[in-house]
């Protein structure tokens, strides 16, 4: 019977600003008698990334802008994180009270462009951006971690969004290496030989969703998460997931 | 170490329209020596339960309006189908070539209402509707079975939504019963203490997310999965994962 498995291993350390996370990887499965195998997908939470690559800005080092200002009169959030959020999008796509949803430069549309404040163990004063580029850091992390432990394996770098039409945030993916994040089913036909309807299967997300349960919201808690049983691996990356937005009825 | 299985049964039957799930279920369980537990979440895909209570429509027996014919010159679709769209919505979203996204009376936003044409077993001039309830629909099925299994689990009903700006569906929860769909960690804090910035998480969103990675898009073929490993357990259902339409700002 087809199954699959999400395995949580637990104490996970904090990360310091800039620390690898390989070891620390290696040594909590290990602690956790976690053997990665092939083909498994390792989960990864964005904010223990970001916190490797050292993502933190010192909100006293930001001079807000005029647009900011404007924008932070409008949703109520700090002028200087309301900066950080401009510099590190392309669009704004809606600001009302206690929103700012923005177009982030990568291409995600999210909240405060993936910015945090909370739940990161460096005090008020500073935020933490998202990785520079987390396919790349997916991909790192895939080559990385097939060197030290001989194994072919798939990475996922996963956030939480919140959506339009609908209550609360989903695990989304971010960054992927190793596995098919967009399954095209296009042109192939339904169980009854019709053409389907579905055609594209956001497989990434639907997985970073799947560790997102484990993960909780307080995410720092349970940062990884190896997800095993079915074989997913195959060329992709997040950027896959992006809709192009000529082809974008919301934007 | 906390961890999560998904079982996915082999060799479910076509569902004739009308036919009762319960039995289907069970001796599927059955066949594949699955044995429900308390606590075990039963992920159903949204098309069984809508064959099982014959939401088929003939389209030979439905007559366009001159808004659906209107609508269906600009989309592309037949207007038979457009006109069953409209009913069953309060709202349309958007319409553009190839694309109808408008909010299902049950509060969905959705393309083409969630009515489907392929893959259902009854010839091309039907269509299948979502079910009339599938909260109603969900609470049934986790009454019937703990009365017949003598397990307290949880129920949902899911289908795969589009989004706005990513590309590729993912699962989304329809109906559900006896699990916690919208986890509200509001006021709650976080690791170091401080209020937490994500506030509300789509549990059952996430679930249902998680099951469609082993449905896959042909959802006739594994059209119920088994969650297994944490307790999910509490009030709610797939109307409280619904935004206010007055806190929307994309409708």
């Amino acid at each position: 019977m087809p199954h699959l498995q999400l395995l949580a291993p637990v104490g996970f350390p904090l990360v310091a600003p800039g620390e690898p996370l390989l070891p620390l990887i290696t040594q909590t499965l290990r602690a956790n008698g976690l053997n990665l195998e092939d083909n498994d997908i390792l989960v990864v939470t964005q904010k223990i990334v970001s916190k490797s690559e050292n993502r933190y800005v010192r909100l006293d080092t930001v001079q807000a802008s005029a647009r900011a200002r404007e924008l932070a009169a409008i949703c109520g959030k700090d002028e200087r994180v309301v900066e950080m959020v401009l510099r590190e999008s392309d669009r704004v796509i809606r600001c009302a009270k206690d929103v700012l949803i923005v177009r982030h430069r990568l291409g995600f549309v999210c909240a405060n462009a993936g910015i945090d404040r909370s739940n990161i163990d460096a005090g008020d004063e500073q935020i933490l951006l998202l990785p520079e580029n987390p396919d790349l850091s997916a991909a790192t992390l895939q080559r990385q971690i097939g060197v030290e432990c001989g194994v072919a394996i798939g990475v996922l770098i996963v956030d939480s969004f919140g959506r339009p039409w609908r209550l609360g945030t989903c695990g989304v993916c971010l960054g992927s290496a190793g596995i098919v994040a967009l399954n095209d089913y296009r042109g192939k036909p339904d169980l009854e030989g019709r053409k389907m309807e579905i055609t594209q299967v956001a497989q990434a997300d639907e997985i970073a969703a799947a560790a997102s349960i484990l993960m909780g919201p307080s995410d720092q808690s349970l940062p990884i998460i190896v997800m095993r049983g079915l074989d997913f691996a195959g060329p992709g990356c997040a950027a896959d997931l992006l809709r192009p937005p000529e082809q974008d009825l919301f934007l």
